[in-house]
């Protein structure tokens, strides 16, 4: 099964593209560039293959410019997009993106038709919209990577604390890929115990001890923080990736939680593209899984909801005058 | 680190040496056999390295009936016992097996003093009492198989009932290996959201439609189900010891049902080995994972145990009598 | 991707069975039986899965005894027929499963007319020219497992005599599934140094302590011997059906040793199956690897290709007469 | 077990700390970083934390400036070093380097006595010498990466020119890493058949049709190629480094070709350390594989080990003058 990464030279999609290398699902992989970083992806992928000699893993791997070889992709990344610069207002970023994302994913629709996309590039979930809109693509064949990858984060943070295995702990957070995220405290277990029972012991880390509030904070913060420290966050998104990747891959239908279009969620916000999870498979989005929030947590539900969507609609606007579909 | 089988020539016992055998982290196993069986289990060796060639995995298997081999185990698994035969009752199963594993966790304590034991010949909580006894080891070395694998086969029914990936679901089976086991629905979640909460929904399987009664009949019934079809059980057991050997070795702290010492439980409950969430890692057992049960969970919880100290009881009077420690 | 498994219930096809549920590459799983045996199946289906369930794999497994349901597999395992009892000669063994062979052989092209065939039932050179024949399928889409099986079992031997991981072994046992077995020792390298480079030295085993006769005679006898010890061969010939469908399914271009058409081959014979290395991957055999032989390679080669065809021409007669195509 | 990068910031000791930390063979990894590189690391600890919540793996990783943490490091790597810039020449760069690589060893004899050492800063040969000497350790602890990157590189091309598996190419360069490196066309074989048996068919690439002395020139430039399109090597040295820590703490015995000892080798050449295959494990290298070379490879060996001699007796000069062990 083939997939594609779109922005295969920047530090996300040069990780996503040695992961996925890796992965026994993946027997072909398409890295598209434009033409003056070919000659950087020739290297990338010479380094790739050494690796994969080590590991005995066999991929085809190529690399062009040239779009119609997305032909036949089952999945299509998208990491592209102009990175944010200190003078550079973050809705501004958003404006720049969408034209990228909008312009790629009507040459996804025309090369690879029957393709699911997976927007990485930020703000997420506004370009998740735009990728739905301008792919005319059904609504389950277009998702966002981004609370995923928050979850991920607390989950990690939550078994360092607890000093359990990762797999033990299952949260979500919901929302928005940024400071609107939801985390679900409702929804979130330890082995299967709902964290609430999950109480003092001696033999335990006390659960009370477990400081939520500054957990979450740093959650948000995660993404700046390695890009503080490492210049770019790399290894975590591309792991992500691989997951929603494989999942699709192989019909596994997990629950992850991606950005993908719900509609009449709140007066005022008609249809928008936000962190929830959903039943992945094979053929993307199966559903969204329904929670039941307590009262904050439905409020700050709706808060991220109607800030993506008033985002959303500027970016809209903003593109369809200067790029009508 | 070395693994060794006490039993490797029965119907589980051999599943077990072809799935251990295949794990990255065991590199030396040993399967003791009575001398009449040792011929087979040569056989059993020629088969699995010819199985281990087809995947590239390199394991030191050796077998002998000499149990001074157990030297330096880091866990040893007791498969060992008589298979009830249908003129025989449960207890006097009991009785039976109760003589051979207290001769085997005399040996072990001689022979791998620092080893864990998991013992996996039924009835398990009972055998698990009497390793621990026999064997004088810390507590937190001595564990039973049971409801780690009644657990599996519950997550098993609900994967397939809701279309999920087993990983979504994280369910508990605890107290007795038998028909007094109980399944806590308290602490039961799809995808980390409360299985209460995962209601109707378009998209997926209503809640409401799933029938827990029966599923739990049929948990309970799932071995002689095996059994009454195959003949035995075999690959399910055989994955559930890879899984908790697995755990042990690369000091994962999953959290696994497994069979422990519990005390004071209740009023007569002194002391008895049952099913309870535990922490598990390199060292063992670290702690007993504390779980809050409704009122009815609670209840039948306590009857689970004190049916299993009646008849460890009975057969640790049986067996001090015949063969004191 | 979908894989079929013809005589599921017998030992090495309910082996075959857990080791192919395992793999990433299979999606589904479909176990054709005949009515009596659906029963121990469903048996079968549910240990499986509890194992399944403990190693977080997700897979669909099936069974039924309409062959309707091999529609869409991409790979069709045969592994039914009689087994040989002691008063019964090979000859007429061949005749019994020829009969069997060229009727599922038909139904096969019928209901998964693009599938490839992989035949494990023996004498399994003359089988695969039965299943090529009544199928009519392609020469590529048709092979038979037999020196797989035994090249693996002398890697193991060889790996185990010089103590080097066996992925450092490469042999080659070429043209009969039997006592006509070919070793090609010219082909035969130690870590890609050729076995006789492979000399003596203060470290290692000396080559010439190499007793290569006598592990031939192993070889050859490793069935029998394995199945006078346990009662049958399971794991090995059950991971190296597992090694194929996984070369196939990842078209991996693996260089195995399977049974497939050689055509003018010596004076006398025309066409034969018999067991050469091939390239194969996602189509099948995508050619014939040329080996160079040393004359008594040569010889004892052109005997093997001899015996097979006198073989496959006697039961031939008797499957046209009794069954014409 | 646990193992400890001494260069963790460099570009190659960053991926290496990625990919070490996803082998199941590593339970505790350990990053040493000079003070004012701490904080980057702390980046890359996070980044790699998140994508092994991704992959449910779970590890203890740990950075310091403190060199007591390499204490129980059963494998340390040294990725430490100045990378080379245009206007050095490498014989300075083997200066500069060769004070850090000494200071370290001696660090590690000190903290970490009974671990084994990996070398890779360049130039690789010489500096594994010079761990050799200031650790003070037995020969068979010290080994230097090199060749067994330029054999998977050598594979790489090979296995794409004849398209088949990687797995089924086994060939090796030794000598140096360098200029210098020594093909063993004589020990080369694909799927076990000597390369020049695998000659001209219907179905294959014909062999004469390989130009090794172009894919060589490609296998020494191969480095700088990376480089030059990339920037730094950064995933196939980091395999290579994996798969030499997994063959060391499964205790595999595989063949890899490592710089080590070699004594005697020729006249004036009394003792030098360069790339031969050699079988290694649990406790290092087991011992080195003889290989029987044609002339020309026998000269090309030798030429390489003189130069290398040199090369290594100036630094030691230097070295001794400078910092006395």
């Amino acid at each position: 099964m083939k997939v594609s990464i779109i922005g295969s030279t920047g530090r996300v999609g040069r990780a996503a593209a040695f992961c996925l290398a890796e992965e026994q699902s993946v027997m072909e992989l398409y890295l598209h560039a434009r033409k003056s970083s070919l000659e950087q992806n020739k290297g990338e992928i010479l380094d790739i293959n050494d690796a994969l000699a080590a590991k005995g893993v066999r991929v085809k791997i190529n690399t062009s410019s040239n779009l119609e070889n997305l032909k036949d992709s089952h999945v299509v990344v998208i990491t592209a997009g102009i990175p944010r610069t200190p003078d550079m207002e973050r809705m501004e970023l958003g404006k720049e993106n969408a034209r990228i994302i909008a312009e790629y994913s009507l040459k996804i629709a025309k090369y690879a038709p029957d393709s699911i996309i997976l927007v990485v590039s930020n703000p997420v979930d506004v370009m998740t919209y735009v990728a739905l809109k301008y792919s005319g693509f059904d609504k389950r064949k277009v998702l966002g990577l981004g609370n995923h990858l928050d979850s991920l984060r607390l989950k990690n943070y939550m078994a360092r604390h607890f000093d359990v295995h990762v797999s033990e702990i299952h949260t979500r957070v919901i929302g928005q890929h940024g400071p609107y995220m939801v985390p679900l405290l409702s929804s979130t277990s330890i082995g299967g115990i709902p964290i609430e029972y999950y109480s003092a012991h001696d033999y335990f880390t006390d659960y009370k001890s477990f400081d939520l509030k500054h957990t979450i904070e740093n959650v948000i913060n995660a993404g700046s923080y390695i890009i503080s420290k490492k210049g770019a966050t790399e290894y975590g998104p591309a792991f992500a990736i691989a997951n929603i990747v494989n999942t699709i891959l192989n019909d596994e239908n997990q629950i992850l939680t991606v950005s993908t279009l719900v509609e009449d969620l709140a007066e005022g916000v008609d249809e928008v593209c936000l962190g929830v999870p959903v039943k992945l498979g094979y053929n993307g989005i199966e559903g969204v899984v329904p929670v039941q929030m307590d009262q904050n947590e439905k409020q700050a539900f709706i808060d991220a909801a109607k800030f993506i969507h008033e985002s959303t609609k500027d970016i809209m606007i903003d593109l369809e005058n200067n790029f009508p579909i």
